[in-house]
């Protein structure tokens, strides 16, 4: 089976990129001296995930819950659920550990901790714990300079047990080429370290300290201090990434396989079967120098057309325009035409599709399964 | 079970607003003599598409043909499916057909006209076709006036037959209040008529002249020489009619229940576990005067707290303010408090999500299986 094979819209992994993108932050990481635990967000697919790691035994990052359930109960242990816990979700998270996985939790506020530490206490249950460490602004956490790190942590008794500090630096999805992201990545680790530094003097035992984004890892040098990355995006790569500079163009390994259903030859337009259901409705690029609309339009072999992007879109619907203003025609992109569309943002378009369509040279090795939902 | 009782974040479908809103077109387009043709692609749900229908002989429109598929396998037989055929899906159009569904295409060029009379002479298949019409500019279609609606015409020979002509009012999704949608409405209605005539004349026998949107079928009065209407969000609503003025916030039945999990004090954010992943990255309302962000934050019975929006998000996280100033405290939404987000768009929020849990009274009284994929 190939490309013309299959229905489209499709979702489609090139696997050789996909297993080189995965090797070289494997390697990138051990080389300098710090463990991956990659996110497994991204794929939501265990043999996605098998590729991001090296044996089913080791370090994992989740997002939800049911991430943990599936991965739990396809062989993966090691997992760190890194968004803040509530008390409606103890009880899910308790039936986890209950079944033997070493699942840590998150969190940064004293009511949650206070809330977990009794709900330990009354369950005498173990559940370790990450203080989340806010390192750059941009969403949850504590400062690592601010007095309620040691507050949050003083309300962790019994079995809400403190083991690290987390931090995500989200900021760094904003920084332009290596001395940028190498910058976010030194604020992010000298905040994860100044914060386990504090705890410690406080005679807190921290074994985890979890820094974490793929352009921190891409570029980070120096992790001192810190004992693991966690990183999903890097899988696959997108086009925010190749438009931060952390990666070119050819070496993002998802797109979307589309047909040309149609055209407007006076508007100089393609029209397509890729609308926003198939893309997302993600415009990441829209915030970045260069706007690639719902995504950049590539032949059946991943190389880009010119400058043609999908412009716009609708639900089935995708329309492709150069930004040029090259006048687009029929006899240039028949009605049938197989065109592959590069994502802005490979979290939210692989989440639209139910599974991968493996491919190698153009051809379908494999399809891989995904998951979705929270229930 | 209640909204306190399931795993956030949820899809909620309030029943009793969904029921109305259906009901509501129904009589409208009822007293206005035209048929609805609802648009399933919205509910991607068969119980769902039950409230839309009176009984499931009534005409229906789908965006896919898994969509056709999926309703036909469970008892809906006349089905339009509005996004331009290409060859590529003639085979699983035929499926259809020769099982009995009264499935009919839609196409706007000759090439593809040409390819499907080929196949249905080869096949010896008879294949309903509307030719659709471009009223606005917006998307596909053939200019009513334009002289490739007689070309396209006369290459569906053999068993691909036309019935029809179509088109989507897609420009009235920029139409601020009724006056304007009501300019829109005559303007589809117009378009359809001219093209319809023109084919008449050449002794073409027409039976389904199709229009769709709902903006227009909110608002239109006139619907003479249209047959039907297809539209899909008017059954639950969003942000998005709300902003122009189709529906009132109060109408809109789809809405995400979520979880405060943190907060940052100096800012005054919440944040919760409504991320994208969970309201979709549509944001709809950036291009209208009121910019609602990821969605309009509600308390549990689904009424509005001041002006509070999504006003960032990330995966799994929200992050709540308000755009007037309003310093949002711990105190004010301690951790656990449950709030539920109306979205911009349905279509695409409900589109990230498995199930809904359709509620009455703030009660869940049912949980409706989603679909989603294209193969």
């Amino acid at each position: 089976m190939n490309l013309s094979d299959i229905q489209t819209p499709a979702l489609i992994l090139d696997l050789e990129k996909f297993e080189k993108n995965c090797k070289d932050m494997k390697d990138r990481l051990g080389s300098r001296n710090v463990k991956i635990r990659p996110h497994l967000k991204t794929g939501k697919c265990l043999e996605f995930a098998k590729r991001q790691m090296t044996s089913l035994a080791d370090p994992a990052t989740v997002s939800t819950l049911l991430e943990a359930e599936y991965f739990f109960n396809r062989g993966i242990n090691d997992i760190l659920y890194a968004v803040s816990i509530t008390p409606s979700k103890f009880e899910r998270t308790a039936n986890l550990i209950r079944q033997g996985c070493s699942l840590k939790v998150i969190l940064d506020n004293e009511t949650t901790a206070k809330a977990l530490s009794a709900f330990c206490k009354e369950e005498n249950i173990l559940i370790p714990v990450l203080i989340e460490i806010d390192c750059d602004g941009h969403r949850s956490g504590i400062a690592p300079t601010s007095d309620r790190l040691l507050s949050v942590a003083e309300c962790l008794t019994n079995g809400a047990k403190l083991v690290g500090v987390l931090t995500h630096a989200g900021d760094s999805y904003k920084c332009y080429g290596e001395k940028a992201c190498l910058k976010a990545q030194e604020n992010e680790r000298d905040s994860l370290v100044l914060a386990a530094n504090r705890l410690r003097e406080l005679g807190y035992n921290l074994s985890i300290i979890s820094a974490g984004s793929t352009p921190t890892a891409r570029f980070g040098q120096n992790w001192d201090g810190v004992t693991e990355v966690r990183c999903g995006v890097y899988c696959t790569y997108d086009l925010v990434m190749a438009g931060l500079g952390v990666c070119s163009v050819d070496e993002i390994a998802l797109s979307v396989l589309v047909e040309v259903i149609g055209y407007q030859s006076e508007k100089g337009w393609i029209i397509t079967d890729g609308g926003w259901m198939a893309m997302s409705r993600d415009r990441g690029t829209a915030q970045q120098p260069n706007d690639r609309g719902y995504g950049l339009v590539c032949d059946l072999s991943g190389k880009p057309i010119g400058d043609l992007i999908v412009a716009s879109a609708n639900q089935e619907h995708g329309i492709i325009c150069s930004p040029s203003g090259q006048n687009l025609q029929e006899k240039d992109f028949p009605i049938g035409t197989r065109l592959r569309i590069l994502p802005n943002h490979a979290c939210p378009t692989a989440a639209q599709h139910p599974q991968y369509f493996v491919t190698k040279d153009e051809k379908i090795v494999d399809i891989w399964k995904r998951f979705y939902g929270w229930q």
